[in-house]
């Protein structure tokens, strides 16, 4: 357990936005929202999944809807702490913690304001290990837990309860109340204990986040490059090794909004060493697939992210557009999302992509060699 | 009290047909419903509402969504007793009655199936007084019931309650699931105390929906055309004598879909004394509005029904057609519906007419000094 002090959230909403691999929802909103709670109520507990008594009950929280809406529509800010208490009245027990369903985006902050206000702890694990746009793209509904009763609230009072008997529906549910609610909710979702969460989680993905948020606040600092300092923080994580796929300029965006989703692709013409080539990134809210001069470089589930070339900062699939110069990294999943009931969830024939996932580890093996790989992907190595 | 038996149900569903002027949903497919579930527990004891004591919980329930998916996806006969299961969790109290919302069409049904499957009574009263298509078009709300916490349920054995500050988002909310569970969905609404029941509904409605639909039914063997048996069997009512406003042939009808709403009007040739006038009818689920050779005749909350010249059926929206002879007639609203604040809710301005609710009392007034009006409406005749 440490503790999570009002002013590392930056750091977080920097690398969480990273992670958000394009999507998830503007970090920054969600941090005032959590510095306002902790502002009130001091520092927040963050534990790690180990912590957790198997019996304690966890309760994820977490914001739905477009993010596009939340910047025009500001939440009030109390919204996923009233969904929290009628989920514990609904339950009739207390939550012993909170955690991220998504550790990407806007949602690596909402806990925090949750946790502040009802005085519980975050614990350092999410069910996405990235972003995703939909409620059954999380590990837990992967390894059997289920999302309901689920609680979405709204910024006027509202709080609808969820039970339904599977987690598709509580997607289609949970949606259809939020674009009702305004196009943004709050929520809590798979609710689970303790043995759960440790069974099911994406573990440290909180420490990833603010790991790779402070390398890239402070490379300059420490006169580090912050792409090269992000990459190198990415290295004892779960995750593994980032790689730096391709660096070059915006030259064309393709961007339309097709059932509450932003669809797209950018157009990237290479720089430096990639001079000559052309990188095609395509996404869905977040980036799914990279093809380099028409050949895959990387797919979802690996986390594909575009930084802005000089900060290192994220540059979300809204927000990309012409000439700006960017570098791509690839980020390796975490192993328990590569499972064959994760792939079928979140690989990417469940975007439509008629591709096999093949990790990073395998398209750059020489590479990752060299770097090394946690443990239980050693066998990704294997020639 | 009295039992109400299956057979019963019959002449129900013909009187629920009528009072739904035009709309309500089918009673015939509620009735088959509630038949199924009485002949498993037999009859259901039918409560006047001061027999009910002022701390007693009852618990409304109805159907809610497009009759029209109701034909195609019916449904499974459990749903409306799930709801109520839930709303006791909710509440954490056992439901001592139920009660329909709307008298008129499907819903005069519903919470007889209910009633059987969990062994509690029906109030004999509602909060329409007839069918209207949305959640606060009810004098629960009118008179400042809260209509949450209120539940929805599937056929698929998904619950979701809703908790609003207010009645209006009850339904945005309420009718924002219901689309996403296939259309239609089961719910319960307005829970409140027998106090309350007996402060804000309007009374002896499913009595009413009986007596109209067992005169119709009846007539021939007694010698009578079935119009005239109805129009006498509303006499002595809370409703007042209904009066027989056109009699003709439909020569056209306009009818679309707009928000989930069938919208349009019908337009009726005279026959025998009405012969050489025109009548249309301006619907919305509801009969709204008729005018005779282009003056208003009968105006929401009033109730005009179209019935079939022959049998004395009532003829929906849906089913109007070309070439029908129909009979059109108006019956006055209860009082506890002209209030201000009633008006307000369902006047005809409240369906965007342009128009001062006239009672049938006041439009024919000679006629309602012949037959009398409940004392109540006497300041009506007053020249």
């Amino acid at each position: 357990m440490r503790w999570i002090h009002p002013e590392e959230l930056e750091a977080l909403a920097v690398g969480a936005a990273i992670l958000g691999t394009g999507g998830g929802g503007d970090p920054f909103i969600g941090k005032l929202m959590a510095q306002e709670a902790m502002r009130e109520t001091g520092p927040v507990a963050l534990l790690d999944p180990e912590e957790l008594e198997d019996d304690a009950l966890v309760l994820p929280t977490a914001m739905m809807g477009a993010p596009t809406v939340m910047i025009e529509k500001v939440p009030e800010g109390m919204e996923a702490y009233r969904a929290l208490r009628a989920e514990e009245r609904r339950l009739g027990r207390k939550a012993d913690a909170t955690s991220p369903i998504e550790c990407g985006g806007v949602n690596s902050q909402i806990p925090f304001a949750v946790a502040a206000r009802a005085g519980i702890p975050v614990v350092d694990g999410d069910g996405m290990g990235r972003a995703f746009p939909e409620l059954q793209m999380e590990t837990f509904h992967v390894y059997g837990v289920a999302g309901t009763p689920a609680v979405v609230a709204d910024e006027r009072g509202a709080v609808v309860t969820l039970e339904t008997p599977e987690n598709f529906q509580l997607e289609w549910l949970a949606r259809g109340v939020t674009i009702r609610m305004g196009g943004h909710a709050h929520l809590v979702d798979y609710p689970m204990s303790g043995r759960d969460f440790k069974r099911t989680a994406v573990r440290g993905t909180i420490s990833m986040g603010l790991a790779i948020g402070r390398a890239v606040r402070e490379a300059r600092s420490r006169g580090r490059h912050p792409v090269d300092a992000l990459l190198e923080a990415t290295r004892d994580s779960i995750y593994g090794h980032g790689v730096r796929l391709f660096e070059g300029k915006v030259v064309d965006v393709e961007r339309r909004t097709r059932e509450g989703f932003a669809v797209g692709r950018a157009i990237l013409q290479g720089l430096r060493a990639d001079q000559g080539s052309r990188l095609e990134i395509r996404f869905q809210n977040e980036n799914l697939v990279a093809l380099r001069d028409g050949e895959v470089m990387a797919t979802v589930p690996d986390l594909i992210s575009v930084l802005d070339s000089e900060t290192g900062l994220a540059v979300t699939t809204e927000r990309i557009r012409y000439g700006q110069r960017v570098t791509v990294i690839g980020i390796p999943t975490p192993e328990i999302m590569r499972s064959e009931a994760a792939l079928k969830v979140w690989g990417p024939r469940a975007f439509g992509y008629d591709l096999p996932f093949v990790p990073l580890e395998v398209r750059f093996r020489e590479q990752y060699r060299q770097w090394g790989v946690p443990r239980e992907k050693e066998r990704y190595l294997v020639a």
